[in-house]
Parts: C-alpha cells; structure tokens; sequence
C-alpha cells in the first residue's frame, strides 16, 4: 500500500517531526512485520531521522548546514538555491524503516523528520509499505 | 529480480542522469507495484536524486562537493581519493525508489543519478525489483 | 526475519566493519534472493558503505568528517555532541543490500561499517531482511 501527506513547512530551513504520519499509514494498512519507505519527491527537501528529546539538536542542524553547505556566488543556477539542492542530496529523499509487531523500530530518541531547506511550502511525503 | 547495468562517465566529477536505466529495468520485469534499490558497487561513486531541468544544479552540485570535501594534504590513503571516498559515503550507495501503476514516483523535476567522484571509469549500476 | 546485534566501539568516532554480522544473519535466515535492511538506532551514529582494503580510508574519513563537520561554539545542544547529530543525519541511519545467490552483491572493495560519532559505546545493529 501507498499513503501521501500534506507537510507544511514555515521557514527557508526547517526539521518537521513526522512520525505520526508514519503511524497513521501503520494504523491504516496494519503491517505488523516488514519495511516502510518514506520518501519526498522534492529535490530541495530530504528526509532523516534524529533526535527528539531537545529541541536544540535539529535547530543546530539547521545552523550547522547552513554554515557548512552556504549558497556559494560562484553558483550559477538561476534559482538562487542550489545550497537547498546539495543538503537534499546529501540528506537524502529517502529513509527505510523496520517494523515489528506494528510499531516502527526506533531508538529511545529516535523520530523521522521531513527536512526543508526552501521554504516555505507545502510538500508532499510518501509512504510505501512491504510485508515481509 | 536484478538488473546489472554499465554507466560511462567522462570526468573526475560527474552526475549521469540513470532514469532511462530504472524504467529499462521495469519494462522488462513488468512491475506494476512496488519498490526498486538502485545500488553501485563502488566506493567513490554514488547514487542519488536530483534536478534534472536545468544542468546548472548539478554542475553546482560538483563544485560545491570538490570546495566542501577538499582532497586534504593530511590525508594518508595512497591513492591520493580520499576526498572521493568521502562523498561516496555522504552522498550513499543506493536509493530506493517507489513504484506505481507501473511507473517510479518522482517529483516534477526528479530524476535518479549516478554520481561519480573518482571517473572517468566504467562504472556499474545494480537495480533489484521488489514487489509489493 | 529480524535480527539484532551488539557492536562496541572504542574511540569517540570510529567506523567498525560488520560485514561478519550480516552474513550471519543471512545464514541463519538462509536468504538466497533479496534485500536486506541494516539500521542502527542511535541518533549519534551511523551505516555506511565504503572501502575494507586500505585501513587509512576509514581514518581519512573520520579526519575528513571531523574537519568539515566540527563541533561549532555556536550549537545549543546541552550534551555538546551536536556534530555527532550532525554526521549521523549526514550519513544515515540505514542502508539497504542485495543478496543473490545467498551473497551480498558487494563491489570488490566495499564492505558495510557502523559509523560511531560518539564512542567509546555499546551500540546496537539491526538486520531486516526482506525475500523477493
């Protein structure tokens, strides 16, 4: 089975917590044992895991790859983003994920986060999902 | 199934467009639903997916990795590729890919690419058909 | 099938070859045909794909990794590992695998590594596996 949900995002550079997007498409199809893939189809976008208990770790993400990954002048693409395009492909557009017992297989601090990097928007996530 | 493919690049750095790869190997296993793994072989090359509408994001996509991942003079490895094993390991191996109704669900302006870092080379791409 | 492993580590960053734990689950799971899924649960860790043959790749690459992604005086993060987050999220928590014949398709110089960023730890490894 395939689910697609709205994310809206409120800033250039932002780290959405989408774990209960991950949840309803578990509850919908109820997979009790295989694979899920979460996926967006923007190329100024990705998605990643990471921490949930302080805030402060995505809001250092986002300063860190700013200062790491800058929207150099020697870019030529007309859109003025392509620092957006270079975390999206080192990010990734993707994420896999275990499930057991209808749960995805997290650690303690462990969530799924849709990452924008030009914002904002409203974008689109998939979730596709294997028995196995 | 698995697909086996070969890919030709032309320089040190370079992103070959592999779209027309992925859909030789669903027309030929007729996969309607489910998921594909897009995954190279080597350990200075990687997979990925980006813009394909202007050819800009990924030249800036090339000139922003060589400026961020330098080939630094403390680098020991003898074959002088350091910086090439660094951006295959940041940028992956693999992806994996959704598909629908017979076609890989891509954004508008997706598209999958092998992302050389240590060409030019005859380089190979793997694609494993999963169906769900 | 699912399988979970321990793998201790012994500095702040280091990159442990695991080959051996995937293919002992995939003779325990006696897989001939298919994808694996290996994820780590930590936020402060990553799996990677890259070179076994030279080990100055591996040390090149957490001299690279601590250059480019160094612990900024600007990050908020109270337990002050916000790189640790930030290479983690940068290489991922997974990466998925062909098995054919019973073997993981490996290039000749690749092999899977856990990825710490914030050792000396007892971390934890799992292994789905998916028959297709």
């Amino acid at each position: 089975m395939l689910f697609k949900y709205e994310v809206e995002t409120d800033k250039r550079e932002a780290f959405v917590n989408i774990d209960s997007l991950v949840q309803k498409a578990l509850d919908e199809c109820k997979l009790q044992f295989g694979i899920i893939t979460v996926f967006t189809p923007h190329t100024t976008a990705g998605i990643t895991i990471n921490e949930n208990a302080d805030p402060d770790v995505v809001k250092d993400l986002v300063y860190g790859m700013n200062v790491t990954f800058d929207n150099k002048k020697e870019y030529q693409h007309a859109e003025e983003n392509s620092d957006s395009h270079m975390k999206s492909t080192l990010v990734g557009a993707s994420e896999t994920l275990i499930v057991e017992n209808g749960k995805v297989i997290y650690g303690t601090w462990q969530s799924t986060y849709f990452a924008e990097f030009d914002g904002p928007r409203k974008r689109t996530v998939y979730i596709k999902v294997i028995k196995a």
